[in-house]
């Protein structure tokens, strides 16, 4: 692997490039961005210079897509003849959050060449090359969506995924409908229950934005997401957003009558089934090394 | 204040005593709880020593009842006449998360009393006198809702303030109505969209915990409460949080709607009102000294 082409050097594609550096990567980082971001970033010294897309592609051994969704597939039409005719055969993969749309993008435009779905299952509120950390993947699952288990064994692969294990990223193979099932469920849900909170509360508390307890900011955090990035997910994983959606309403509902007829019973078991689900995801968490 | 009794020497009590000695308190610390309790609290150093419920009413300038909203009601009934009796005309405040009830019951049963109600909006999730810290209050809201507001420039009053501001807290007067109409929002939902959102994805996602991203962390962390709180909680803001629920499920019902129809207009706007609460929301936070 000795260059790495990464498209998009905002705060995922510049956190790989710092991460690789950091895990005693020396080989050749480029970048595909804005001229107004690829400056930043080499001023930065997250990569080593900016390129044209189809330059770019032609170049590495492992190209990067990591992009809004939207764009990682445009960028698969735009660049898949020129890697397809890349005798080395480079390993195109992604950070996009919902990987059905984009393993059919890569099925469709990219035929014959070797790409594997990714997606690394850490952010934060900040965005940009700015916010870009060499630890940022640490700890953290970073799934693969293989269109064939075997892909996985092509040697690019292997030294792919030996790379994810330096940065401290843990790979976990998914099957690409089932990756968006669970994170309608695990990342898509909460989200939107969030910004639904946030928006609930806005207009109903003013004037007394002070009276609340420490769970409020948990609660309404990942409400700060920008919708630019969300747009594409809810239009990539729409039927199975829908389907968490109508599941935690359903939830909410059946909170509601036992709340309305004293029923405690159901809310403690709510409150049992609730904490004996929270209680591992956070025990784990801890155990992260960052 | 020469004596103050805690009832309920748990983390809210076992934080106000142990506030109050880190900000200059030289005066007596009695604790009404458990035997066990009594014993922990006392060789942490947190209370002076534990006296009988009606001995300790009687010796106090201030009485604090941090216990469940159930047994502060109980308590109010049980030392109303003692605490009547006593000619320096003490003090009695509490920390129960929903005022109403306990306002409701002081009027009836604490008649010629001084009876503040109080609620610090503070917490963690462990809970006991051993998990009791100095710092809790520091920054953070500490709701008071006097019966009268002439009540709060009794002597007895002003200086239980002034002890509030010395151990951080921010003290804030409301109507005992308001306050629980806000909470309700601000509380009571957030743990029950937590709670319900941590049930909804138990059993669904399983054999597969690791597919999430760190925003699953903050939004399932108040679903670790225990039941045992909240029981109280709902059965005294019935209407508010039946309210919120409502309120909250037509929200999420929109979003839904909206994924369906793609009406991305519609989530672009939930994104922005939500965003707009949360930001300073955090940005007060960020500010605070703890």
């Amino acid at each position: 692997m000795q260059t790495v082409a990464i498209f998009g050097v905002g705060l995922m594609g510049g956190s790989f490039a710092l991460a690789l550096r950091e895990a005693g990567y020396a080989g050749r980082i480029v970048g595909v961005s804005s001229p107004a971001t690829i400056a930043r970033a080499v001023e930065r010294g997250v990569i080593d210079e900016g390129l044209p897309p189809a330059e770019a592609a032609s170049r590495a051994d492992l190209v990067f897509l990591a992009q809004p969704i939207g764009v990682i597939i445009e960028t698969i039409g735009a660049i898949g003849s020129i890697v397809a005719s890349v005798p080395r055969r480079p390993l195109v993969t992604d950070a996009g959050s919902t990987k059905s749309a984009i393993m059919a993008a890569a099925a469709g435009q990219m035929a014959g060449t070797l790409f594997v779905g990714g997606h690394p299952m850490a952010g934060k509120e900040a965005r940009g090359v700015e916010a870009a950390s060499a630890s940022l993947f640490r700890g953290r699952v970073w799934g693969l969506t293989p269109a064939r288990p075997e892909d996985l064994q092509q040697p690019q692969c292997r030294e792919f995924v030996q790379w994810l294990e330096r940065i401290g990223a843990v790979p976990l193979v998914l099957d690409a409908a089932e990756h968006d099932r669970i994170v309608a469920l695990t990342s898509h849900l909460p989200q939107l229950a969030s910004t639904a909170l946030a928006a609930t509360l806005a207009g109903r508390t003013s004037g007394t934005p002070a009276v609340h307890g420490p769970g409020l900011e948990d609660m309404t955090r990942l409400a700060l997401s920008s919708f630019d990035i969300w747009a594409d997910i809810l239009a990539s994983n729409r039927d199975n957003i829908a389907a968490a959606l109508e599941t935690y309403i359903a939830a909410l509902e059946s909170v509601h009558n036992a709340v309305v007829t004293s029923t405690n019973s159901d809310i403690r078991q709510l409150f049992e089934r609730g904490s004996a689900f929270a209680r591992p995801l956070r025990d784990a968490s801890n155990r992260q090394p960052a």
